[in-house]
């Protein structure tokens, strides 16, 4: 079966810090055409990072889109050209104050694919040296620390409810099942 | 610790047929102000639907925004003031043929809450009488059917990378193996 949808025009609608909105004309498989929205992200990174006690690091912050604290894994966009693994170990220091040591790519994640270009590189690591956190000046966290088997029952309680947070916890419980 | 960031003005960069996109003036806890940027969504549903055989309907779709073909559970976006158990109801015998029965609730998923409002209500049903599918002019997808077991394999493989697909899955796991 032909799924394939081709670009015919592109069209910007906005230009952000952030993220870009575009909406252009595509051509469905039949030959028709159809407009579609998309939001151009650079894409993130979100790092699971355990300590020597079994406690992953669990950050809260104000998520302003969707007017509540969400409490998720640490994470962080992606720099223009920055590779990912780039990216998780800025971000893990930054939010945390720890290096993460043996990363583990954990894979992509497509949060919400219909519209958004974003995708989310998912690692597991281990927390090393202590370097201090360090914020953005937009940027306002409480830092937490909470075992797989709470975070997963938090998940089931439906008080954790950011994707990636989810998709992380259990791939990292079912890795260990699986060893 | 306060996290709260007051709106203090709205503007919107772009109103369209899916998605709208603002960017706010925004007050942070410290009393200083920054800029959000902000993806309108009106929300959408995912929805789980097993057979008699213990087998669970799958779609493969174009995701434009993505460039390539994802295998997802069925979904969909909500119209305007709709319950979202109506439009899983909806989604799910448009997408598969099937009507769902037996609905379980699996909470709300946040795909990307940083810059976007959308939310996703996920649900866990089972297949009933057979109506028949149903699709929109641009809508083109196959279907195919796999157990859960076959669905967390290609998780583990990356394989599956869709957000919501990956903790619905998982959560229905866990969900059967604490029963």
């Amino acid at each position: 079966m032909e799924l394939t949808e081709e670009t015919l025009s592109k069209t910007y609608r906005y230009k952000g810090y952030v993220v870009n909105m575009r909406s252009d004309e595509v051509r469905l498989p039949d030959g028709t055409q159809a407009l579609r929205e998309v939001v151009e992200h650079p894409g993130g990174v979100g790092i699971a990072l355990e300590n020597e006690n079994h406690e992953f690091y669990m950050v809260s912050q104000w998520r302003y889109a969707q007017g509540r604290v969400l409490r998720e894994f640490p994470a962080g966009k992606r720099e223009k050209g920055e590779d990912p693994l780039e990216t998780a170990r800025r971000e893990i220091a930054e939010e945390t104050g720890y290096e993460g040591e043996d990363f583990v790519d954990l894979g992509p994640l497509v949060p919400t694919g219909a519209y958004d270009t974003e995708v989310i590189e998912m690692y597991y690591a281990k927390a090393g040296r202590y370097v201090g956190q360090h914020f953005d000046f937009d940027e306002n966290l409480a830092l937490s620390r909470m075992t797989l088997d709470q975070i997963i029952d938090e998940i089931m309680e439906q008080k954790i409810i950011d994707a990636k947070t989810i998709a992380m916890a259990f791939k990292i419980r079912e890795m260990k099942n699986r060893k």
